[in-house]
């Protein structure tokens, strides 16, 4: 194709459906605080599969099933998870090469629901650039799908979301979404001190008491991996 | 109440049903482009009321019916209705003093979606200040609801709602939502040069063939006006 690939933005799930782009297309999804960045994390890590799970139900069922659980809701840990949805929470020896079930408030909702996509990958600061890279050489149509907070736009995921769209724009993608030039405007605002700016957001405020500033160090330092989770089938894997 | 009013931004009709606030609330309806800043202008005009009409089927029954019908679908004015929704559309004589019945894509249909409020104003650039001094005045629950575009977000609206939630988080109101924190960003981003900020959104060049600079230039230069239109029943009128 000789036409430039395309980037939009979406701010919320309740506005995927509502997305500009069709034909095919690749969707990131994002949620910076927690699922996506602690995804990177325990594939970092060597955790070798995570089952995204909407379902608190589902979720359960797989703990009977013999499943390592990570599960949260509300930014705490579920009574019947072996850990909870930090990054640090990933950081275990025993996890190598292991398979997780993970369930979130919002972020493994928002894998499942991109479902449409061609190709469904994970983002985060911690490995942006390894995934512009890769969007960059596919040259496909990129949806940036933030999972947001209980639908509500959050600053976090959309700077993130800005962050990533400037270095697909600096490479010959187009955009025709107003979500992308604010999304961008947002970023180049945080650029100089991203942990600050990040730190006024409302939902790291709602997470104060239960993200460490360990964790909230490690979300906001770009590229300390080149890990690409990728949804195949119900499962996400490492990209290769 | 010794409490602060709160102010929360809702970027799109999509997400209106998951607004922060409950208890007693005003909510500003905004349609930059075109909708709301031509009814500040209609009403700065002369015009009496204005009955704001979701659907084509009842803009086409309010013509047969004897109204003088403003009527625009995609930024084209409609075959059967009078006029368009541009503000310089309403800029007749023989409209001083008189009903119009108003559709157009977005505005008015987010106007009766905002039903809900204790209170339902219309804001854009040309009335900002006074609307700012009666919300300050008020001092009730706040929310400013953009129109968007086919339900995404878009610019205009936004920068708009950071520069009325600017005004209000000045003058005592409170926030915990990321969507004004963002939309301030942008509106101060916005702020030096707004007609060229603004003329880089997607609705703008959407609609470039169908806005004179002339409307443009209204549409970006503040406080031209001191009309507050304010729903009263199924009208707008002017508040008193």
């Amino acid at each position: 194709m000789s036409t430039n690939p395309t980037v939009e933005v979406c701010f919320s799930p309740k506005l995927y459906g509502h997305k500009l782009t069709d034909g095919k297309f690749t969707t990131v999804v994002v949620d910076i605080l927690r699922a996506t960045t602690s995804i990177c994390a325990a594939f970092d890590h060597g955790v070798k599969e995570i089952i995204p799970v909407s379902g608190l139900d589902e979720a359960r069922e797989m703990k009977r099933n013999g499943y390592f659980v990570a599960c949260e809701r509300n930014g705490e840990i579920m009574e019947f998870a072996d850990i909870g949805n930090s990054a640090s929470d990933f950081l275990r020896d025993d996890l190598k090469g292991q398979i997780v079930a993970f369930s979130t408030t919002n972020g493994t909702k928002t894998i499942n629901m991109a479902r449409d996509a061609e190709q469904v990958l994970v983002g985060s600061f911690v490995n942006i650039q390894a995934l512009a890279d890769s969007l960059i050489e596919k040259k496909e149509n990129v949806v940036i799908f933030c999972a947001a907070w209980k639908s509500l736009f959050n600053l976090e995921d959309s700077v993130f979301a800005g962050a990533l769209a400037e270095m697909l724009l600096n490479h010959g993608f187009s955009t025709a979404c107003d979500s992308v030039l604010g999304a961008v405007d947002l970023w180049r605002r945080a650029k100089p001190d991203l942990k600050t700016y990040l730190s006024k957001s409302s939902h790291r405020n709602r997470l104060n008491h239960l993200v460490s500033d360990e964790d909230f160090n490690y979300t906001v330092t770009l590229n300390s991996t080149k890990v690409i989770p990728v949804l195949v089938g119900d499962k996400l894997e490492l990209m290769h």
